[in-house]
């Protein structure tokens, strides 16, 4: 018996194919329409059914080729139809992907959805250039944020809380802005020496990183940007990427007393 | 040529070992050498080839059955003997999996060190649970703590910063220490009313969920307490698990008019 009128919000991962998860890689091969973002790279679209009915909704900054209500609206016309609907997304459906928006107009459309998570962008970069996300006395916790304007046009950031130097900030879709909110970390009391880095296209070939400071790191973006969506990982885990414990340990004493004391 | 001498750090993902990644399952297969937790379900390690030699270095709260410097000289041992050695944890090994501790170890014995990310708990819980880490208008961002203490027997998390209602905040190994950290998070200005979920053993066939309000939870969980790994999700996201957009607009409506209005 098939299963009709079902949605599967499948998150793609960072880029590399071979960080599906094995329940995403099923659902893209089982998919007999495949709704899919312009970030879900080509590899990964190839795994589909040759038979698959293809529906791009791209979204690029500036260049929405199709609103979210029509997105809602051609999934539920695609599932109603009787096909088995996969809404593809880069990472993961419910960290900035707006599946849960989907999801709930799915629902109230009598759709049922079943969610698959995937890699987000900040762990792809992560093991791809050795950064942890946290790691005992440097970084108590990691927090994910979004860097792009609100509708109003405003940084709608916590600047106080996000100024926390025992915390891992990872910056999303924060490429256009990175030299405000830099600038609102130190204003707000990060030091300038933080070390930062931009990694843009994780886990793809096309993968390029940039090690930096936070003081330094926009005049560094805007003296030779990367190409491709850019994730920012700013905190003191981005300094201890090719390092070895004795160096870990002396660059702690050196930075840190007070973390280390209660590590 | 076979490739000696090398470590892989393996994220082995929130239980259901679907979510492994594809190339976290190929890694897995081809180990002739596996070091386990104890987190890491039978499933997965079923997964590996009949050959590997198998190695648990598995921690319980309170019960470490190998210490950290113990597990890293083997895993040094056991690369330099030349099998090729894979390092499984639960979740991510770059969240929480003290994954990075143990890739310093081995870069300093001159050991190359590949890091395969994993879906970590709280994504895993979210996708079965149908609640998102992030959704416009109710969570700006996510931030992952740990809830278990110092060696110094404090909590050592920043409570004004954690107390902040719109960040989804995620509890990873906080059950021991529930009643303290909720008491503290409404100290500091969080709603007892705001929802809160207890998830345990998250996408194995042992999942249970509790959803509750932070005022109430510590409670609740003392009354009936959830059996494996718990992880407890904080934030708005939590009501909107089941609900339909015009419902979840009625209550942002409700609940929180400054997020609305720049949503």
């Amino acid at each position: 018996m098939r299963m009709q009128g079902r949605v599967c919000l499948v998150g793609a991962g960072p880029g590399d194919p071979d960080l599906l998860t094995v329940k995403a890689l099923r659902r893209i091969a089982e998919a007999e329409a495949l709704v899919y973002d312009r970030l879900v790279s080509p590899e990964i679209l190839a795994l589909r059914a040759p038979t698959a009915r293809m529906v791009a909704v791209g979204k690029a900054p500036g260049c929405h080729t199709m609103s979210q209500s029509r997105i809602n609206q051609t999934l539920i016309d695609l599932s109603r139809s009787g096909l088995r609907v996969v809404r593809l997304k880069g990472g993961d459906p419910f960290i900035f992907g707006r599946g849960s928006e989907e999801a709930a107009e799915l629902r109230a459309a009598g759709i049922p959805v079943e969610v698959v998570p995937g890699i987000t962008a900040a762990q792809g970069a992560a093991a791809s250039s050795g950064v942890p996300l946290t790691h005992r006395g440097l970084a108590t916790g990691v927090r994910y944020v979004t860097g792009h304007r609100q509708g109003d046009g405003r940084l709608d950031l916590d600047w106080q809380g996000l100024a926390d130097p025992d915390t891992t900030l990872v910056l999303y879709m924060g490429m256009a802005n990175i030299a405000e909110i830099a600038a609102a970390l130190i204003a707000h009391g990060l030091d300038p020496e933080m070390p930062a880095m931009a990694v843009a296209s994780a886990t793809t070939p096309l993968e390029r990183r940039r090690v930096s400071r936070l003081g330094r790191l926009a005049a560094e973006m805007a003296s030779g940007p990367l190409s491709g969506p850019v994730l920012f990982i700013i905190g003191r885990v981005v300094a201890i990427r090719r390092t070895c414990p004795q160096d870990i340990r002396a660059w702690l004493k050196a930075t840190s007393p007070a973390s280390v004391a209660h590590a």
